[in-house]
């Protein structure tokens, strides 16, 4: 390499300026060098070193991509990717500095687990604390996961990452003795139960400020169908309020900075689609803890495209959910639930909020095996009241419900949160379609979750929210050559073709004898 | 999201066109997008998405990254990074189509790696065939180099990876009875003995084709050194008629594609600083198996700041190196090394060079450690000639060299490879320099090597050939308060600055009674 001839003024290392570059690298923080600046030839820098970018007082650590392209980075500056720049809260322009940077200190115990070591509470907490303020590179969170993978971990320190996690943000407190949620562990197209139970308990009585995820891989998070109705993205400041008038909420949870670990750790678990117990447990009730609940009912779904596909599996994973609530101090119970199929009749956002809306008007055609599930979670859930008598539960979850009560709660939070004035009697479904029919008589013997959730995503859910898949059958159903097994929306010709040809390689249904139809017995 | 309003002409997902993005994502392929591409918004990709691209016949996988910034993609191209752009082998602007990826075949052995199990040859082969071919993510790559770390590999599964990549790549067949190689696991600077060892072998009549990497976190490789003397980057074609000719080559290997996943998976291993002895072990046999070698010679020097610190971990090390040896029927010979130090006085590519040029010269001036130890391996490579009696290497390794024909063998070569004019008696070192100096009276008791290897670094070795460190004394000189201990070349002020500060900190050295010398019991 010639270096007499850097087509670049040299600059000093302290003259850098900050510049955003317009890429969305999903929470790995990226910077982009100049391969003629001055600071990355001096440095002895590589593509993918680990460097510390210092401006205005913050730093952060990020994996250093270089670049020949001066319209990306000029050779006086270090560009840095879209959440990185956030992340240092300053204009673009701003001096910086950029240094090899130190491993973070928890790296020697990230070896140790890799060893097969069993680490300490203060490991975990070291090491989760380096994960949450953005210390690990993608490989670095890619060892982690695999180290801390299935078996892995014990009991106990699966107590500690969580504890850890809970730590790494905000820890909301509401100062009230009983604050209330549910949480399903996820897998199951359509399964928007939340937005029945909360203004189910609420009506009652009991606090319950639910705060979701919007989808990642799913067609629709519960966030995502509740902005159908009303505005989801609050300040945390006017969600406390709307919880202290109408003792609930329905938001999105991301701006609160409630485990922000457990984020970081979720950018690497999808692309591997790694989802062992200890992870999932840590992540879920992490948030939880942080988001302030006191109660938790927990939907674990068990069916052949469920995340959980086994009684025995359901009941271990149930066991350690419940070893490391008791350690939180926090009441869980448990609830396994029939995950074979989705639940309800639409899945996207517009399609869910369209029946969620139709069980809380008790509407002749709201899908009962939503409004059944929804009764019987927000019935244990009710059941945290030390005033409810243990059983009792459902039938008071029911009178809410068929009394009207309920949708009037769900009315008030949607005016609350700012009501987008949904239409569900004649809501506006994509206008594209196509229709996916019963290949010969029998019976719904089988519907794939999997299958039907990508059918939904090719159409263009969750980010267009008119658009997914509207079922007209479920398991079990009787069904002749040529009747309708869905219906497919979109609003664009290409999400169509792309929905239309994943349909034609499979759809997801499968129709047979009924003697074929899968029972699972599932306790409630 | 309102995707009524999308800025970009709308465009079917066939008449996307190919954009070499200059960012060095270092051997990842990085996809780059525009957020208002139709084909994206219709996929439902995400950031970090795993994406097919398809042009030109060829395909490559590649993680998606995802822009705002027409500078970098308009609505209608795709980007690729660097080294996935080459890939396609097209110029820019051919039409390409992107889909979601499926994931790679070899990922449920992955997975069942991942979960502990014991993997059998095919299952390697399937890994080792999808990380050659560019199909795994940087997670990805990650999740194997972890889930195949220190003891989750047994012997025979070493020998399946080592067998895998091999096969991943090009293999060499020299027609000849004995290829001989010579190879050290690294981490000592200045540790030039290759470029010894092969004219001395290659005069005596051994074919010797050297193929070597550049320095990767070191301040010099053999291929950097010797491209102060000679063109390194020769075609294979040219390499064989050399070899032909002269016995012997040392060269670049990188152009030759052997074991290219070997290559892939440094790319992780390096930033997560994992050398686990499975992976070294398979990294440099099918590097050496692949280059057409029947017999090696293997250095690996131990010290308290060397890879291997004890002798029962270089013996255990060893006895892997020989069991996976033994199945590739290759010829190994271990030679345990003393790693107290660096080897030679010069630490950078211009003052190795002079290292060498000046013990093939018989120069006063040279440095006897580096000809002392280049005289052994080279004693035990000439042992691999059945004409050769066990014992005799040595004594014939110093005739050649002593009698100048190692020296008339090396000129030859650098005159075949292409010269460079190098002038070793007057070599142009960095102009700007400083001295670090004995604190006080003592005798040099340690020498760090990771210490010195980080001063020459930042002094700009080994992109800047003339820069780097030039020892003055070595363990056991005596030294009196003042007196020069070692001097840093530099060619650039912040370079020098750079190498000052580190030297501040911490220069490398300890000086101290000569009772806490430290001693290494080595064999050869």
């Amino acid at each position: 390499m010639n270096d007499d001839k850097v087509p670049c003024d040299r600059v000093g290392a302290a003259r850098l300026s900050l510049r955003r570059v317009a890429i969305d690298t999903y929470r790995e923080n990226v910077a982009y060098l100049h391969r003629d600046c001055d600071v990355y030839r001096a440095e002895g820098f590589q593509a993918l070193s680990k460097v510390e970018i210092r401006a205005n007082g913050r730093r952060i650590l990020a994996t250093l991509n270089v670049t020949n392209d001066q319209r990306i980075v000029k050779c006086n500056e270090i560009g840095l990717s879209e959440d990185a720049f956030a992340h240092m809260g300053v204009e673009p322009g701003h001096p910086a500095t950029i240094s090899q940077a130190e491993p973070p200190e928890s790296i020697a115990a990230l070896h140790r687990k890799i060893d097969g070591e069993r680490l300490s509470r203060d490991d975990f907490h070291g090491i989760v604390r380096d994960i949450a303020e953005h210390r690990y590179s993608k490989i670095e969170l890619s060892a982690f996961v695999v180290a801390t993978n299935r078996g892995e971990l014990d009991r106990e320190e699966v107590f500690y990452l969580t504890e850890a996690m809970i730590a790494s943000g905000r820890r909301v407190n509401w100062n009230e003795r009983l604050v209330v949620d549910k949480h399903c562990i996820g897998g199951i197209p359509g399964n928007r139960t939340s937005m029945l139970v909360v203004p189910i308990v609420a009506a009652h009585g009991l606090v319950c400020p639910k705060t979701s995820s919007r989808a990642i891989t799913s067609p629709a998070g519960t966030a995502d169908t509740m902005e159908v109705l009303a505005n989801v993205e609050l300040p945390f400041d006017r969600l406390s309020e709307i919880v202290s008038e109408h003792r609930a909420c329905l938001a999105w949870g991301g701006t609160a900075n409630l485990s922000p670990a457990d984020d970081v750790l979720i950018s690497v678990e999808r692309p591997l689609s790694l989802d062992s117990p200890g992870q999932m447990v840590a992540s879920i009730l992490s948030k939880k803890m942080a988001a302030g609940s006191t109660h938790l009912v927990l939907d674990i779904p068990i069916g052949p495209t469920a995340k959980v596909r086994s009684m025995p599996e359901a009941q271990k994973l149930r066991r350690l959910f419940e070893y490391v609530a008791k350690r939180l101090d926090l009441s869980l119970d448990v609830v396994i639930t029939d995950g074979r199929q989705p639940i309800g009749n639409g899945i996207g956002p517009v399609l869910e909020a369209r029946d969620v809306m139709q069980v809380l008007e008790n509407h002749p055609h709201a899908p009962m095996d939503l409004r059944q599930k929804a009764l019987r979670l927000a019935g244990r859930l009710l059941e945290c009241d030390p005033d409810i008598r243990g059983g009792d539960g459902y039938a008071i979850a029911r009178d809410i419900l068929d009394s009207g009560r309920a949708l009037e709660k769900m009315l008030a939070i949607i005016k609350a949160q700012g009501s987008k004035g949904f239409n569900h009697l004649n809501p506006a479904l994509g206008a594209l379609t196509f229709e996916v029919l019963a290949p010969a008589e029998g019976v719904v013997t089988g519907i794939n979750n999997l299958q039907i959730a990508r059918v939904a995503r090719l159409a263009g859910a969750p980010k267009v929210q008119a658009a997914g898949v509207d079922l007209a059958c479920k398991l079990g159903d009787p069904v002749h050559k040529g009747d309708l097994l869905y219906k497919v929306h979109a609003e664009f010709q290409s999400d169509l073709e792309f929905a239309r040809q994943a349909a034609e390689k499979s759809n997801g249904y499968t129709v047979g004898p009924a003697s074929e139809l899968s029972h699972v017995f599932v306790e409630f």
